[in-house]
Parts: structure tokens; C-alpha cells; sequence
């Protein structure tokens, strides 16, 4: 053990390092207990820090679009993929193992590519977005109304858990860096030394804007005095201090956005279906396994609850004890074959021994022991350490199913327990008795055993994992939340959502309903609304103006939302209807049989097919000759509205509604807003036409 | 005045209607001081009530579908349509003038209607909802996952202010309703009658399922004590009982769904280009002249702030009193003639005129009178009423924009004040001091402007409108919230969100994630996804099956998602694709230019047309005599995947994703998940087939 004086973790506020005015508090290193650094936020200007992140934070963060900080984001995690062994040198000290470290570095690398490459493909380069359809709202369409999201005017503060300190800070940092939202960290001091080290990288990389981002080391910081109804408090931890913080007078009055993410008493419920003998019985027993080994247990999804038929308790939780022997090595990170390390602290260590204590008074029967176990040290040798946090995981299981300390009392360690159902519908009361969980896993080959126990828990979770023979191998697992879909759950599990793709990005923005007129709207969004003004080229007598451009002959520098195009009519004959229908193989009978046809109660009698008009409007519209149109890569929402008979005509009307210049390529997409009309200027069919359109025209113009 | 003794407002609670156990307190007529009736809950078993909704009321409506009950809805409006004139009469007695009973009863029985068509539209025809596209979590595609919202396992409790009894209650009624959760109504005992004579049409039109509304009538009843997180409180009053009520332990730390939409000092802000000779400007006034009057004032969305340009700021309030007095008439609502009614009772008419004197101590200036004024009673005459709680509408001034009681002092009647900015920037700036409102006007003619000032104040507003020469006549007005669009705010506002169409159906719905096999998620949400089993007919070669019947030939009856059919493959010719160049019109230089297609960074050199392929694959897949299949009425995320050149093959695979029979219709709609593939089994396109299916075929079989 060394002697020096361990380090103070700095914290970073206002784009310096700052250090407390006192010596803080001592954290020692989870496997060896030796002191590796000390934690304190005295004297730091809370109220400075905010303001920071609301001036200069917002500032520079509004300076780019949604699209450049996406990049950024993409740029980070590839610098920090780089480094990520320095960053599991140090979190090995903290009690995690390799496999826990891919967690919580690599999970947390994952948050950043994923809210990358989502926030890049599916919401606009832009700094609003349009996230409803318009709605029209009188009867000539002067009036329109549509839901737009614009970034909260505010800061997110960040309350992290000791257990991932790394993916738990990415997973909230990255959504807010993408809307636009200043972030300030405070990690868990057992473990911010970890969350320090990530955001000094995060630093050195140079990608990120001033005030985009801030760490506060240290505990007892009152941030919430500071924050108001435009900001957002992301807070993951245990129930108990969720409620406090909750009790808040600028919680519960100021309107301040708080999401909460809470350990809960997550269950896994196996299938009658899946006896000893099934491979969803041994997936259901692995899955256990590593739910209560992984990160030693400490994990807010880690399940708490196994709700098994009633005659398979004994069974399951002998299976239990016979993997963890099989599979589980208890040892500090840097030993060599180490698969769980130890618990975060000994005060933790304490904790769980004691919710274990008043399990089995409960009424539980405990498989496995307390006491200090023996363990690999880094030096390769076996022994009890005395000032490591080490535990043994243990299985209770209990004759009572609905025994309330089952289903109230968690410990947070490599503790679970086992209880029993006698049908389906006791299976769902149980799971629900949990009171709102983060996850809950649903292990059968059944499909309709599958339906009916999701459906029945689905309304009490957050996320449910179906696990059979299928995914047995490709399962990304019960206790990991994959950033494309949400985290979090009803009630005991915090009531707030985070990650789910956009969904994340999305949550630190506002939703606000906007009306006006098509021009007005257009003018706010950025995106051409029906009924606003159109710059035409095309057909004089349909509103093409005299020698102004076909769009399709503009690159993405030159064109705007508006500009437009407007063919001439064209009359669609029988023979060209049946020479279609000859040609495609489409020898439906509303297009090749009138009297069939007239029967149908949506037809006249013969009827141009959709796809004949769909492709004759392309013919209407393009514009051969190479230009900045380089691909027309698909079509959304078709709708055929007015069928058109022979000796119809149809004419095309199309008017580049959404411009989105992609950050990385000489080239964006370009959505154009279709209606086709008939010879009586009725809607025939209304469409987006998607294009891929070059910035510039010749290239390197 | 009549001598006869008030009756009670009785609770429908049980399915039974109730009396309490004292004679309660007293409401008067807010015109002439007349007692109307009596109000209490004493001796109400409410755990009762709850636990009747969450077992015969979730029970019943969990026997419908989505649509089943969205039609019911619809039924429900109708009938009430039919009696509106009823309400109206009784609606009389609170103050309310035909002008404001269109905003409560016809604007709540619009709900209705509104609830019904866009659940029954834009949400499936069950009571699993899936959110979000699946996305693929594996490699191999054996493990997905998705959102899928299904109904909250509680009830919803609906706490409703005094001023729109029947809208108030039917905005939460119906999105509760259509998601299948029962509903307790909670009215404001002022206007309590009202709605208790609505709730009787409902319950005599005999459409409701057991449970599923409940109505207590009275004041202080402790409902959050009996909920929790699997239940929704919905509420609507001021920002002070917000507080209050989110404050109750089983918010706080029993996840009661707490969702408040609070009265909030709401803006309308006047551009610099609307000078007294614009139509902005008289849009404005008479805007504000509406917002001031309708309804007495008593609106949460009414304009409290009117921001100016500091030079406009006399100009605008003199223009407000001129309108007022020309367009103008207090009295009785019964009176003929009378434009403007009373506040709703004496106790409210203090408030109001307290508040305007702290507003007046607080630097502003008042324009009007707080005497009582002379009005228009029932039989004809012209009199001050001494019992009546009526009002002049009053304009106050500031010199200080700055002024604190400005922005957080609200007046909740028949009052506005009048504040100037000297810039942009500063306008927004005072826009936000309302730390949160329900909805903003924006009145400029000047597309930049409005663009400006949306943007600035979207993240501090629930609704913005934008109020110019094209929608002054159109607009549904600044202090109307539309059902399809979302009514709430941040901060102040309450920081809930109500109405918005489907979503305000989805919030009262649980958002899950679920993952497994596709096979499994198939089973759960009932729509077929990719790699889930197939039961083809078609081709041999590619899965189809010997003697199995093509899926068009099957009606809803027979038809189940998987269903499908496979083609074979299909050459095309140098020949086709020039022909369908010429035929088409389309000669696009990548179907045409065999050296200018191959310079496109996407295309090998000469292509198929996107809509060439679409058109054969509809030949390939189509099944040509009459059927069940009525029509192909649309497509959905068509996307070119891989280029065909000529000498490549095509095939079609085609799947039945989705059905949705219609309640109302002898046809439903299906989904059929496409996929177009070439020789090498590549993926060429994917998009989904829209069509239009007969329940049974031949028809009435």
C-alpha cells in the first residue's frame, strides 16, 4: 500500500479545474480498501455554475444544428474508443471487472455513436423540429396547426449512481448535447473519480463548445435551489433519494423537469412451458446468474425477484447456486481470472448484509453463506481481505410468494430471491406487487403464455425481455438498456424515461403547439406547409412563372423551401391503362374489367392503376438531363384519393418541402411535397417524393 | 326569488347515485344570488369508489377494442348534440352567456367527436399500440425490440376548476376513455350541477360500460390517499392547489401520474410592423377585447399580458376600452342582448378586484372602473344587482415593463395590462417572466418577426399563435385549445399536456419497451414482424407453399398476419426500361444515358425507374379477379434499397403485417410488409402495401 496523499477529485466549472477549499472525504479502492482519493465541493459558487451553463452553456450549444452536435457526438466516441483502457485502469479500482467495464465504458461509447447516427437520420439539421403532421384547422386552410419541439431554456443537471459512472453520465449527457442543453455532471463520489477521468478526456478531445459541459465533484450540493421550470434535474439513485429530492419546493412548485430513474424489484417469471430439460430453462438460470454477478450485483435492472411455478422454487434456486459455482470467481478487477469483483464500498457491503438479514427474518431461507469469502488478490495469491468489499452471491427463497418484504426490501448486491405462482394470472399480481419496475424478463417458448404475461405486466414496466430458445444467444440481456429503446419504469422505478432513440433527445426539449397560417408556419419551422407561397417554374396555366428554374436544377446552395414545379396535364386513354396492365402483370380487374370494376363500391368502372399514375407523374416532373437530382430513393405516404377513369387527365404539382444538408457528404435529402390533380382540379393523389440533391451543381462549383 | 329548498347535487359513484349525509353547502346563481343547489361528499366511501373503477370499471372496458370504444365516443357526442340545449339552460345559472357555452358545451362534446375519429384512424383496433418501428438488436435479426403503449393499469382522476364544467370534463373523459381507463370526475363545486346534468345524459343515453365514469360531487375528498403510480391524476386550477396537491406523499413518493394544467399570466405580443393602420393591429385588439371578456375573463388561457412596443403602449389600451365599450353588454346571460355574463360568484368578483389593486399598488395604472356596474337583467331592465358578481372589464397600464406583479399576479377575470418592450430580444425577455404559460399570441405580419419571437418563447409555452392579415378570421383564437393539438405548459402553466389527438389518448397509456424474437413480439402486439414465421403461398422455390391460397383470396375473416405470398423472379430487359422511359415520360438520364448513369455516384450505369419496379412487383404479387381485396389504396416508407440494372431479376414477398377491421365499415385495412428482391437475393425496395379488405367475401356470406 502506498503512502502519498491521494489526490483531490477536481471539479470543472466554468471551463476551468477547480479544487474545494477543504481536504474532503477519503474514497478508498473497493478490493484493497487503500485510500485512492478524497471528494469535496466546498466552496463552490452553485449558483455560478448554473449561470454559466445558461449563458455561455446555451450560447455556444445554439450556435450549431441538431446535425453538427450529432457529429460531435460520433467525433467524441471515437476519441474516447481510443482511450478506453486508461479508462479501465482506473474504474478496475472501484471494484469492476473487465466484463463490468464493458459495460459501463463501452455501454457508454454506445450511448454517444447511437444518439449520433439517430439524431443524424431522423431528426431535421436543424434547431426545430416538426414532430406532428399539420392539422388544418379551418375550413380553407388558412388556419394550420402542428406540434414543434425547440431545446428547454435551460441547463440539465445530471445526479448519477455510483455503479456506472461512465454510461450513466454518457447516457444523459449525450441526448442533451445533441437538443442543445448545457450539462452539468455530479457523479457519486464513491466512484466521480471515474466520471472525472471520462470528462478530462472529454476535455482534451477539443470537441466540445464552451459551457457545454461541467462536472461538479463532491456531495451536499443544493443545485436544485438554483433551478427553476426551465431546467432539467436527470437523476438516477436509489427510490429514497428520488423522493427527497422530489419534496423539493422547486420540484413541486417551480416546475423544474425531473426525471428520475430508480432501482426497483425487478422480476424474471419463468414459463410453465419451460421445464428442467428446455433451452429456456437454461437461459432462464444463466440469465439469473449474470444478473446477480454482473457489476457484483449492483445494478439498478438487476433482477431482485424469480417468480417460478410454485413446484420448481427448489429446483430453480439449487440451478441458481450450481451456475454461480461453475461460473463465478470472486477476486479483485486486476486479478488474473477475477469474473466478479467486489462490492463499491464496505459501508455497501454493510447495507446488503443487513437487507439480506431482513429478507430471510421475512420469512426467507438463505443458500449460501455471509461470511467474508476467499478471493483472488492482484498478486495472484488467495486469501480473506480484511478492508475489501467482497460478498459471496446468495439465493433466499421463500414459501410465502406474497410475503411483503419480497417484494418491498432490496438489496442492492448479488442478492435475488425465488418465489412461487400457481398460474398465470398470480404470475402477473406478483410481478406487479414489485409496484413499477425498470425491466422485467418473461422466459417461455409459448406464444400465447408470452402474450398473456406481457400484456398483463407491460402496464407496470418500463421494458419487458421475452427470453426463449430464439434469442437465448443474441439477447443483449435483462439487465442492459440499449440506447434505442427507453429506460426507466412506472412508480418504485423513478416514474421518468431516458434513452429510446430520438425519444432521448427529445426529452430535454419542449413540446409546444404552434398555429397560423401555411406562410407563417412555413417561415417558423423551416418546412414548406401546403398553402403557403410557391415559386413555380412549369405549365403558365397552372402557376409557372415565366423563365424561373426547374427546381431540379437547383443544388441544395440555391434551393429553398417553396420552390416549386407545375406540369401540364395529361390524358390518361383506355389503351394506355390496358398496355399497362399488359406490361406490369397488374391485370387487376378494377383496371381491365368495367363491369367488375363498377360492382366495386370504390370504382366507377375501369380505373387508371395507382402505380400508372404514380410512374406518369415522374414522367411529368423530372428533369432528364444530369443535374444536383441524383437519386430519387423513395416515397412517402401515398395515398390515392380521386380513382381516374379513362379520358381523365392528370397533372403534377410539386413543391421541395424539407432541405436537409447532411454534415458529412457532398450531398443531402430534399423532400418534395406531390399532389397529383385531375382535368377538374381534384386531389388524385398526394405524396413525398424523396430525393438525394448535391450542395453544389457542378460539384466543387 | 323562489323559497324552495336547493336539491343536492347527488354523486354517481357504484353505478348508483348518491346523497350525503349532510345538506352541504350552499351554490347561488352568479347573476342574481339565488341559492340553486347544495354540494357535499360527506360520508363517501372513497376507497370504494376507486376500488369499483379498477375492478368493474377496468374490467368492462377492457372488453372492448380501442375503436370499439373511440365509436362509442362518437355515439356519446351525438347524443349529447342532441341535448345541448338542456345544458345550456342550466349552464346560464353559473354566469356563462351563449357565447361561453359554445366554448364548454359544444367545445366538449367537439372533444368527443374528435377523440373518436382520430383514435379510431391513427390507433390500431386493439388495446396494444405499437410506438415505435422495430428495431433489430442482433446480427442475425433473432433479437428486436420496440415501444408499445398499452392502457395504465388505474384510474383517472379528473379535479376540474369551476369556469368550463363540461369541457373540462369531457377533454379528460374522452382520451381516458378511448384508452380504456375509467375515469372519477371531480368537479369544482361552484358549477358542480353542471356537470352532474352531463353526467346523467351520459349515463341515461346508456352507452357507457359499467365503471367506467364515476362522478363526486363536492369538496374535500382525499382521492390520493387511495392512488398511486398506477393511477393518473388530471388536473385543472390554479397554480397554488397544483402545489398543494403535488405535494401529497403518494405523488411524491407513490408515482401517482400527476399531470396539472394551472392558469398562467399567458401573453400576446404585437410585432413592430403592426402599426394602427395594419389589419394585425385590429386583429390584435379584437383578440385581446375576446380573450378579456368571453367567459368573464375566467380563462386559464386568457391574455394577462399584452407586450407592446413601448411607443404603442397607450395607443393599444385606449384601442381595448373603445372596443370593449362598442362591443360590450354585461348581463344576466338569460338577458337578451348581454354579450358578457358575471364572474362566477361574489367570493370570486372580490379576488379579482383585490388582485387589480395590487396591481394597481404595484406601479400599474388602471383604465376602467372596479364599481359595480349597471347591467342587463333577465326581464329586460337595466340595474345594478347587488347579489349579482358582475364586472366591467378594466385595462391596467405599466411604465416598468419590469414590474414583478406584472408577471406573477394574476387577476382571474375580466383584466389585462398593457406593457412595452424596445426590442425583439426584450419582448422575449418578458414573454419568459411568466415563468411558463399555457399559450402566447404572436400578432405580426412580418415573417422574420414571427419566426423570431416563436422560436424565443416556444421553450417557455404550451401554444403559440401566430396572428396575422391571413388567419384573423380563420384563427380559433388565442384562448381555445383545439383537440388535436396539445393544451398545457411548462412552469407555471403546470407543466402538463392534455389533448394533442392521439396523444392525449397515449397519456393515459404506459410506454413499455419489449424485446425478443420476432416471432414473440408478433405474438404480443398481434402485427406480423420481419422473421417472424410466414405461411406463403406462391413460388416453391421461394417458400411457398403447395395448395396453400394466395392471401388476397382470404377476407378479414380468414385472414391472420403472416399470411403470405411469394413470387417468382422476373427479368428486366435494356428493352423494358426504355420502354418505360418512353410510356412514361420519365427519361431521367440514369434510365436512359448509359455514361451518364454510371458517373452517378449510386448507379452502376442504366437502372431500372423506382416506379417501374413497383408497378411489376404490384403485377407479380396481384391476384386479378374479384375479391376481397378491394383496393390498394395507398403506400407507406417505400425506400430503394439496391439499384436493378438490366439482365437483373425481381421478386416480390409479401406478408400481411397489420389488420384493422373497421367498427363502422363492412372492410377494414391491411398492411402487407413488402420486399422486393433481385437474383442474388439482395433487397431492392421495401415499403408497405396499403389495401382496403371485405370482412367476408362474397359479402354477407
Amino acid at each position: 500500500m502506498t503512502t502519498t496523499v491521494a489526490p483531490i477529485v477536481q471539479s470543472y466549472v466554468q471551463d476551468a479545474w477547480w479544487a474545494p477549499e477543504d481536504s474532503g472525504k477519503a474514497v478508498l479502492d473497493a478490493s484493497t480498501g487503500e485510500e485512492i482519493a478524497r471528494v469535496s465541493a466546498e466552496g463552490l459558487d452553485v449558483a455560478g455554475v448554473i449561470e454559466y451553463a445558461r449563458s455561455v452553456g446555451h450560447q455556444s450549444l445554439g450556435e450549431m444544428s441538431l446535425h453538427e452536435r450529432a457529429l460531435v457526438c460520433k467525433q467524441l466516441a471515437q476519441y474516447l474508443n481510443d482511450r478506453r483502457e486508461e479508462l479501465y485502469e482506473i474504474s478496475y479500482r472501484t471494484g469492476a471487472t473487465k466484463r463490468d467495464n464493458l459495460i459501463d465504458v463501452d455501454g457508454g461509447i454506445g450511448v454517444l455513436f447511437t444518439m449520433s447516427s439517430k439524431g443524424r437520420r431522423e431528426l431535421p439539421n436543424a434547431n426545430v423540429i416538426v414532430d406532428s403532421p399539420p392539422a388544418v384547422l379551418s375550413r380553407d386552410g388558412s388556419f394550420i396547426g402542428e406540434h414543434i419541439l425547440t431545446r428547454i431554456p435551460g441547463v440539465v443537471v445530471q445526479i448519477n449512481a455510483f455503479n456506472f459512472p461512465i454510461w450513466g453520465m454518457l447516457e444523459k449527457f449525450a441526448p442533451a448535447f445533441v437538443a442543445g442543453v448545457p450539462t452539468i455532471v455530479k457523479p457519486a463520489p464513491q466512484t466521480g473519480y471515474v466520471a472525472q477521468a471520462c470528462v478530462r478526456m472529454m476535455l482534451e478531445s477539443g470537441l466540445l463548445p464552451k459551457g457545454a459541459i461541467q462536472l461538479v465533484s463532491g456531495d451536499n450540493v443544493d443545485f436544485l435551489a438554483h433551478l427553476d421550470y426551465r431546467d432539467a434535474v436527470a437523476f438516477t439513485g436509489s427510490a429514497a433519494t428520488a423522493h427527497s429530492l422530489r419534496s423539493h419546493p422547486n420540484v413541486r412548485e417551480g416546475g423544474i423537469r425531473f426525471v428520475a430513474e430508480a432501482d426497483s424489484l425487478n422480476c424474471a417469471i419463468l414459463g410453465p412451458d419451460a421445464t428442467a430439460d428446455t433451452p429456456e430453462f437454461a437461459a432462464f438460470i444463466t440469465s439469473i446468474m449474470v444478473e446477480i454477478t454482473a457489476k457484483a450485483g449492483q445494478k439498478c435492472t438487476a433482477i431482485r425477484r424469480v417468480i417460478v411455478p410454485q413446484e420448481r422454487v427448489a429446483e430453480v434456486a439449487a440451478a441458481v447456486r450450481e451456475k454461480i459455482e461453475a461460473k463465478i470467481v470472486l477476486g479483485d478487477p486486476r486479478a488474473p481470472g477475477a469474473t466478479m469483483g467486489a462490492l463499491v464500498s464496505l459501508e455497501q457491503l454493510s447495507a446488503v448484509k443487513e437487507a439480506v438479514g431482513a429478507l430471510c427474518a421475512a420469512g426467507g431461507q438463505l443458500h449460501g453463506t455471509l461470511e467474508a469469502p476467499e478471493v483472488l488478490t492482484a498478486d495472484g495469491s488467495t486469501s480473506v481481505v480484511a478492508n475489501g468489499a467482497f460478498m459471496s452471491p446468495v439465493v433466499i427463497t421463500f414459501d410465502d410468494a406474497h410475503a411483503a418484504a419480497v417484494h418491498e426490501l432490496e438489496a442492492f448486491g448479488p442478492v435475488t430471491s425465488v418465489i412461487g405462482y400457481s398460474d398465470l394470472d398470480e404470475a402477473v399480481a406478483l410481478a406487479a406487487r414489485g409496484a413499477g419496475s425498470l425491466v422485467a424478463t418473461v422466459c417461455t417458448n409459448d406464444p400465447d403464455v408470452a402474450r398473456r404475461l406481457v400484456t398483463g405486466i407491460a402496464g407496470h414496466h418500463g421494458r419487458v425481455l421475452t427470453l426463449n430458445r430464439e434469442d437465448a444467444k443474441t439477447s443483449t440481456g435483462h439487465g442492459s438498456p440499449v440506447p434505442v429503446l427507453i429506460h426507466g419504469g412506472p412508480g418504485r422505478a423513478g416514474g421518468g424515461e431516458e434513452l429510446g432513440g430520438v425519444l432521448a433527445i427529445k426529452h430535454f426539449m419542449q413540446r409546444t403547439a404552434i398555429q397560423g397560417s401555411p406562410q407563417m408556419l412555413t417561415a417558423i419551422t423551416g418546412v414548406w406547409h401546403k398553402g403557403a407561397a410557391m415559386r413555380a417554374s412549369g405549365a403558365a396555366q397552372f402557376g409557372g412563372q415565366e423563365g424561373s428554374e426547374h427546381p431540379f436544377r437547383k443544388s441544395l446552395v440555391d434551393l429553398r423551401v417553396g420552390d416549386a414545379f407545375v406540369s401540364d396535364l395529361r390524358e390518361v386513354r383506355l389503351e394506355d391503362i390496358t398496355a399497362f396492365a399488359n406490361e406490369t402483370g397488374d391485370q387487376f380487374y378494377a383496371h381491365t374489367d368495367e363491369q367488375a370494376a363498377a360492382a366495386n363500391p370504390f370504382f366507377p368502372g375501369i380505373v387508371a392503376h395507382g402505380y400508372l399514375l404514380v410512374s406518369w407523374a415522374a414522367g411529368l416532373f423530372v428533369s432528364a438531363a444530369p443535374g444536383p437530382v441524383l437519386a430519387n430513393y423513395g416515397l412517402d405516404n401515398l395515398r390515392f384519393i380521386t380513382p381516374v377513369a379513362a379520358g381523365d387527365s392528370i397533372r403534377v404539382e410539386l413543391v421541395a418541402k424539407r432541405i436537409t444538408p447532411r454534415v458529412t457528404d457532398e450531398y443531402g435529402e430534399v423532400a418534395w411535397d406531390t399532389t397529383l390533380y385531375n382535368q377538374r382540379d381534384e386531389i388524385v393523389a398526394t405524396y413525398d417524393v424523396l430525393t438525394l440533391v448535391a450542395k453544389e451543381w457542378p460539384a466543387g462549383q
